[in-house]
């Protein structure tokens, strides 16, 4: 627990401007500790304040070399399966998109972000499971050209993060910074950090 | 060794005809095996054939689990040092750009994309040597709004060859794809694979 400066003062608040609930991700799951961490990083980094996680063979214990402390930033829910995350995230109001690799999949620049989104990612063997497909409001792709079949899990988040983030700030407008009510409540949170 | 079927010669030609050369990567002391593989996995999922390769501490050992195959389709150029590499590209007529953690760094939606292209991603730990940032023609980075620092470098090198590659065959039109004794060059290579 740090001492609040006022330049630590002004670099939550600098973040917490730039943080959103509008993008969310989910997680079912991905096993692998590496993965969960750096999927959180690139969470962090885009400003994607909430993560979903529904786990799978192994339990969630995202590497923290490789997370770079981003846990402790974020807003982190287990959900026992998969029907109970999704049952939440509609309760919120976010559509929901799960990545599919094949022609069903709308590519990624043209997915609809006129309301809140969530974006599931699955299994590095799997990939989503057939119950998480048939849940989804839609699939989405990130369009590939050579011989490799997907690509890294976190690497496949990334890229969404980083694009839906940039595309919903337009399309979202004033829709897409958390509320003061909820900066207040992340806020609380970061100062017990 | 596989038998050349119609079919798996027109999924080569479909492949061939989605590769380009205007994009370009450079990897100088990219160490761990995994980022390794990971950047060559993305590399032939967005279509850019080929990647330059500056070692470090360690020997460039691409993990195969990680890879997917994918270096099997890439051509992979080792260099020994930066200016070596720099001045190779250089000659082809790559205009070069440097990952850079700072406001110096052209955001990657801003990359002027009018002439072919070389991205350098730089070590785990140190970021790109002061030669690597002198030598570069410009510097860049993919935005960040969170607390950690930078990203994992395979997931910087994902998000930029996917941006690039899309923003690249507008600019570019008809410079974009691979010549025809670019592509002929290519399979070549493929087909003794
Ligand atoms: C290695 S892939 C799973 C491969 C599995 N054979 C399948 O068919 O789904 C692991 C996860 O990464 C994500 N992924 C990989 N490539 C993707 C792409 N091009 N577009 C969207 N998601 C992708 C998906 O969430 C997928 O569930
Ligand atoms: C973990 S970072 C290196 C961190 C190091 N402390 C530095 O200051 O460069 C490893 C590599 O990932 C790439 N990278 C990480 N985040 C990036 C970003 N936001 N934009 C562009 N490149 C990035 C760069 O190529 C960098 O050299």
């Amino acid at each position: 627990w740090e001492l609040l400066t006022p330049q630590r003062a002004r670099r939550l608040v600098e973040v917490l401007k730039r943080r959103t609930r509008y993008i969310t991700v989910v997680l079912e799951a991905v096993d692998d500790g590496h993965n969960q961490a750096a999927v959180l990083r690139s969470a962090d980094a885009f400003g994607v304040q909430e993560v979903s996680i529904v786990e799978g063979r192994a339990s969630f214990s995202p590497s923290e070399g490789v997370s770079k402390g981003a846990h402790k930033w974020l807003t982190i829910r287990k959900h026992p399966d998969i029907h109970a995350a999704v049952r939440f995230l509609r309760e919120q109001g976010y559509r929901i998109w799960a990545s599919r690799l094949d022609d069903n999949a709308v590519p990624l620049e043209a997915v609809d972000l006129s309301q809140p989104a969530a974006f599931l990612f699955g299994n590095e063997h799997a990939g989503l499971s057939e119950e998480a497909l048939a849940l989804a409001d839609g699939s989405f792709i990130v369009p590939m050209v050579g011989f490799v079949q997907s690509l890294n899990i976190s690497v496949a988040a990334a890229i969404t993060l980083y694009t839906v983030t940039r595309r919903a700030r337009e399309v979202a407008g004033d829709r897409y910074p958390l509320t003061t009510e909820e900066q207040r409540a992340v806020l609380q949170t970061w100062l017990r950090t």
